[in-house]
């Protein structure tokens, strides 16, 4: 059984791999209908089992999606674009989408679940914001969404010392958000690094984002720093693969 | 059966996150013995089926590793640091550690399978330059690994008529490489965008990369343009997303 697990393992992957090519390509567009097991066990002499792992993959990858009943089709989800460097990227290269591929949109998702907590840094936020484990801070965790479709989850971690008495330790923190209010006191970040992993999400980050099991989740530190050098703000974020493409402008 | 599974699956999940939170914590250090399947069964209280998955993720993830015969250790394998804006990087955060996360260092890749190749560029990666298809370019594939371990596999396009005549075309590009060359001729790229994309591998990738089932690349498409801001390379990079942090730095 496990040698034919195998054989099996290779042969629906090449499938979903020769799918997935034509959806990449545009043979199939969003919304298209993609072959239904019917026509895949036709096509590529396989059996209804290696068929339907073909069409599972592509479903868990977020690429395709199937309603009650109905044949499943091409995932009509345009890419939220995240230019990391707005600036840059507008002086730069304009507005102009020439460049960009064609799955690309510019869209803003809107904050769900906004929660404001004030916490004792743990020793990893602490190292993060090169503070003192036990220091106080205000956590703020929220969700964005595109229409119903949770996106993001990011949580931010602002020393006390800075958001205490500002609208930064509120649900609403205005116009410009917490780096306008940083700015409002004298703490503007005049620079952000950010790391970017990705991995497979946990049963929360699944929850969380209502992906499925085979879509990865792209993981962003970002560290605001101000003028002196002191990080101001710690944000980790954790982003659906599928729905996002990063943008990064680097001058040389 | 359905039923079953379900549960199931959400089980062997909540094992592989729990276990998955060990290693993150460092409770289980790189190199150090998870538990087994003997061990998982008694503690969690599951049957081996369910203990057998849960220790299938963490391998699929890339966060552990079995040799023949000998019980399952956290993969001792430090994560590569890709500084995207190296002059950046060092400039403002100097070659300090302090703000990383623990598992990274700073290590270069070495290339492996260089094939050059001239090429009448196909519609895609013509309208990335910004040319006509069938126009001819010169293309270079290459994967890069830290000893034996394939970590990225990266194609780079170059116009022929930036390329012809020059290192570029051949095998050793020397010193400084693509943009070294390309500055040579007065061509020097003088600002990067990155996309940034992550999503499961194709069959071809995972072999390319030796990675298993369960491990998302990353995929980088890297334009490169000179000062006119002509597109001079696309460079397109899939990435062993267990292998890497990428790092960029952004000022405001």
């Amino acid at each position: 059984m496990t040698g034919k697990k195998r054989d099996d393992g290779a042969r629906y992957e090449e499938i979903a791999d020769e799918l997935r090519a034509r959806i990449d390509s545009g043979q199939y567009a969003p919304g298209d209908r993609v072959p239904g097991e019917n026509e895949i066990m036709t096509t590529f002499e396989v059996g209804r089992d290696t068929a339907w792992k073909a069409l599972q993959v592509l479903r868990d990858q977020g690429l395709t999606e199937t309603r009650q009943g109905a044949p499943t089709r091409v995932r009509k989800f345009e890419r939220i674009v995240r230019p990391a460097n707005k600036r840059l990227s507008r002086e730069v290269w304009g507005d102009g989408k020439s460049m960009w591929s064609v799955d690309i949109v510019d869209k803003r998702p809107t904050p769900l679940d906004v929660e404001v907590q004030r916490v004792e840094l743990d020793a990893r936020i602490a190292r993060m914001l090169g503070m003192e484990a036990g220091l106080p801070a205000v956590r703020r965790s929220r969700r964005y969404a595109i229409g119903a479709k949770p996106v993001m989850r990011a949580v931010s971690h602002i020393p006390a010392d800075l958001a205490d008495g500002t609208p930064i330790a509120e649900v609403d923190t205005g116009d410009g958000g917490i780096y306008g209010r940083l700015k409002d006191i004298g703490h503007a970040p005049t620079l952000f690094r950010e790391e970017v992993r990705s991995r497979m999400p946990t049963k929360a980050e699944k929850d969380w984002l209502d992906i499925k099991r085979g879509t990865p989740v792209i993981e962003i530190i970002r560290y605001a720093a101000e003028e002196s050098g002191r990080i101001v703000e710690v944000n980790e974020m954790i982003l659906d693969s599928s729905s996002y493409v990063l943008e990064y402008v680097i001058p040389s």
